[in-house]
């Protein structure tokens, strides 16, 4: 039997080799934080190749794909050698398979040719997955040395729908291990960095999409969030991510975390450079019918009059809830300042903007945490037992040492698990409650169409530092089941985005991410907001977006 | 402290004291086991009221309240003094409230004179409910003593919006302590009996809703269904029932067995004597937007196209799958006459009908006795230990003795609960795969629109003799999540239902319950049979239930 080590050196020369000769760049040395450039200024990519990857809006290149005018091929191979030029400076990949990826663009390009139509929807596009999602005969290690060695024998479900919607899987990307933490660190693949600043986290623990995605190495990636895994990376790397309402995406097949727990679902969601990204994933995959593949998923299609905001007053004027704090841990200047920037411009193309306080989000993130930990370490166990690799107790460097584990060692009981789920429904109705009651206050006598919120109490953190105890400004949306959407807004400006003098704090965290503040830190890391709905009105929630995006742009 | 005992005989009291002395009639004696005639023969209904009462068709019933040809105020009258009637042969009631029911009838007819219109799409009807639901300032016992005393201090969501809707609520309903049996019985109340049969059971947990129905006490109920609660009833009582998909009927602020347990939801749905009370409850109930005022609530509206079977190609040849029995416990002759009867209607209609062959329902059950066992007695002592109550380990006469207890005194770990759900979703994933592939070989090109089964190994039973390990036929759909409606077929007939020879018995149960069927014990028990669709197919469900009820009638 080998030792877990050996087997890591195994995967990683594995994945090293899977590397064609030619693709690798001279890396930018350590101490090069800012690596976002790199594709461009390497030298490895044409003209022709730095135009299809920097076509961040995705209905453009559906259109061209579709058409023909860019074959999947040439997509493929441009959004390829730009993922393993990211790869080279922040490590996001897992799974790289070239051949079998041009195979299948190729595929796509030919059935073009003989039928004169798309294969699909999403026709050959190439799109990066977490590693969570089996394609057949590709390892989903997730992250644990114990789960190598395992060709998966089917795709999953929602692998499937892509293939039968035209698209290209091309990568798979990294993530932390037990997938429970909010940075991208594991044993096997090591860790994630952000792509404009390595000193800082790319957030997780869909880590490995926002970092690949924010280098323009994927022009759509599918992630998950349970507690905020899709949106703290999105936010962290500066690109869009949408937390889907539960069930819209079929989850059946992929592996994950805490297996069989059905308290607070893990949901699959994209990420992109641009809403028609969202978009485009949102429509092909609820378009096919999720509901005759996978037992959970909902039984409603896209409605696209919902889209237009049919339910909101057509998008006219919208009335904006804005959330300033949770009054757990105040954010940090740059998302204050990125907060009166989107007020400013929302009230400036029309609409309203007010107020909204939290409600009982401590109470939220306990009901969260007593889910997360309800079985202790007995499903992590299961895997990292298998080969004797250790826990990770913290995503920092291993020499700063752990802190506390954030996980028991021990469970509890079905019946105690119980009185969670009662707590859980009576802070469900409350809030519900209360964003109805808004429509007593409102001037379209609707309740408040949206609230925006910080996405995370910082623009990402130092390796280590994304403590579990900060990401309620996106779980507790997971505990609420609304959509929530991230959109980027600004960049870290230290000139602007000064160290404030320090409030009267809430309560140990939120003294410790005040201190932890120094503007120089997080030069240049993305500032991204969250737009937030009720349960169910993911259309709505991508329609409002581009509404609050074509603002902020305006 | 009073005694448990004390409690009870004071409840009693109460309920007695409720009816308004000249409604009370002459009872049958014991002996007399047929009461369903009771209404008419007492003497106590005029021309006018068994008209109005024997208006199953509740379209007909809605559109007269609607228009004011008949006052709320005549029709709750009516209804009330038969519920009255059925209660002494049969005891279905435990709130009785005359009084408030009539002043909110008088409301209902004062609005329609004030404004011209009617109060709701269920304006001045009489609805009957199961003891779960609160209404303000009435109790909700659900059987248990030590939940007695305490006055509601508001609706729950369900009552509320059924008076938005301009319903009458008007009396509450009978179920089994801790509701999981196929029978009612509990220590307050007493034990419900089958209207047709009274030595046979009404089923339950349900059952006051059955019985109480079956003689037209009532034109619509509310029941709930974990296991078969709504659909046991409705068949052994001989009256149309659905248990809708999980969530599109809101359950917020109900009181419930097992309170907190979310692996496999109890849902509210509707008990009527014609498929169009079945309609109006859920249009006006999913109409009112549920998901505004409960955040379980599935966000989706009624959708008239699929209850006119746009999915289903507009209902002109439907294949339906026939399902003659589960493999566990062969079904007595009535149910499989009704069987025949019911394929030989729909295929003269011009209909398609195959064979549907069970799969793994044993697995599936089991994982529903783990759900519902997850934590032993432990929910039921926080009732029963308030006043010292005995639990009740049967439904039969306590003479008899008890037979195995369902439930284990110690309940499991929440990890040993997720492994449970591993097993379910990989189960309802195998049921969904199989029954799309049906798609290759229909004529139509679709899967199966829908499945015909027993609703229950028998035509009622004695009492007491309606075990758990019979109640498959219903139990399998909640783990689905599989909508399924109830719809009555015929009555046992001694001469025709004659005992067959015995087969290769599958298990003990099954030879147990073979060895019970005599014709005679059964003679006049209504024959039902179950319809069931793919989950979230409600509205189709209902629309093939109509053409299903046509081809019988024809």
């Amino acid at each position: 039997m080998p030792t877990w080590q050996e087997i890591v050196a195994d995967k990683r020369a594995q994945r090293a080799a899977g590397v064609p000769k030619d693709w690798i760049v001279t890396s930018p040395s350590a101490d090069v934080l800012n690596v976002i450039d790199l594709p461009r200024e390497c030298g490895l990519l044409s003209a022709r190749e730095l135009e299809v990857t920097e076509t961040t809006d995705v209905d453009v290149l559906l259109k061209k794909l579709a058409s023909g005018e860019w074959s999947s091929t040439e997509v493929t191979t441009a959004f390829y050698k730009r993922a393993i030029i990211a790869h080279q400076a922040v490590n996001p990949l897992t799974e790289i398979f070239v051949e079998k990826a041009l195979a299948r663009a190729k595929w796509c390009d030919d059935q073009l040719k003989a039928n004169g139509r798309p294969v699909g929807p999403l026709h050959g596009l190439p799109i990066s997955l977490k590693d969570q999602l089996k394609i057949k005969g590709l390892e989903t290690s997730m992250g644990y040395v114990g789960w190598l060695g395992r060709p998966a024998e089917e795709d999953s479900v929602l692998t499937e729908i892509l293939y039968e919607a035209g698209a290209v899987p091309f990568v798979k990307t990294n993530v932390p291990q037990t997938l429970m933490w909010g940075e991208t660190y594991n044993n096997i693949f090591g860790r994630t960095l952000n792509p404009y600043n390595r000193n800082l986290t790319c957030g997780g623990s869909s880590g490995g999409e926002g970092a690949l995605i924010a280098m323009k190495g994927s022009p759509l990636g599918i992630g998950s969030d349970i507690g905020g895994s899709i949106r703290i990376p999105a936010a962290m790397c500066g690109v869009y991510g949408l937390r889907p309402s539960y069930h819209r995406i079929p989850y059946y097949g992929a592996v994950n975390s805490l297996d069989g727990q059905d308290s607070l679902p893990s949901v699959f969601g994209p990420l992109s450079n641009s809403i028609s990204g969202i978009k485009a994933f949102m429509k092909a995959v609820i378009g096919s019918k999720p509901w005759t593949k996978d037992p959970l998923a909902y039984h409603k299609p896209w409605v696209e009059s919902e889209y237009q905001l049919s339910e909101h007053g057509g998008g006219k004027k919208l009335v904006f809830g804005i959330m300033w704090d949770d009054g757990i841990v105040l954010p940090h200047p740059p998302i204050i300042r990125a907060l009166e920037e989107t007020k400013k411009s929302l009230i400036a193309a029309g609409h309203e903007v007010v107020d909204w306080k939290p409600h009982r989000h401590k109470d939220l993130v306990r009901v969260l945490f007593e889910i997360f930990t309800a079985v202790g370490e007995e499903d992590f166990r299961l895997a990292l037992d298998l080969t004797g690799e250790p826990i990770m107790y913290s995503m920092a460097n291993v020499e700063k040492g752990p802190y506390t584990p954030p996980f028991p060692k021990d469970g509890i009981s079905a019946f105690q698990l119980w009185q969670v789920h009662k707590r859980k429904l009576a802070l469900r109705k409350e809030y519900l409650d209360r964003w109805q009651a808004t429509r007593a206050t409102t001037s379209t006598g609707r309740p408040l169409d949206a609230i925006i919120t910080p996405a995370a109490c910082g623009a990402s953190a130092p390796h280590g530092q994304n403590k579990n105890n900060y990401i309620a400004y996106t779980s507790v949306y997971n505990v609420l089941n609304y959509p929530s959407l991230i959109f980027p807004v600004t960049k870290v400006d230290p000139a602007v985005d000064v160290k404030r003098s320090a409030h009267k704090f809430f309560n140990e965290d939120d003294e410790a991410w005040y201190n932890l503040y120094e503007p120089e830190t997080w030069r240049g890391a993305p500032v991204a907001l969250q737009l937030v709905g009720q349960p169910y009105d993911d259309e709505a929630i991508v329609g409002m977006a581009e509404i609050v995006d074509a603002a902020l742009k305006a």
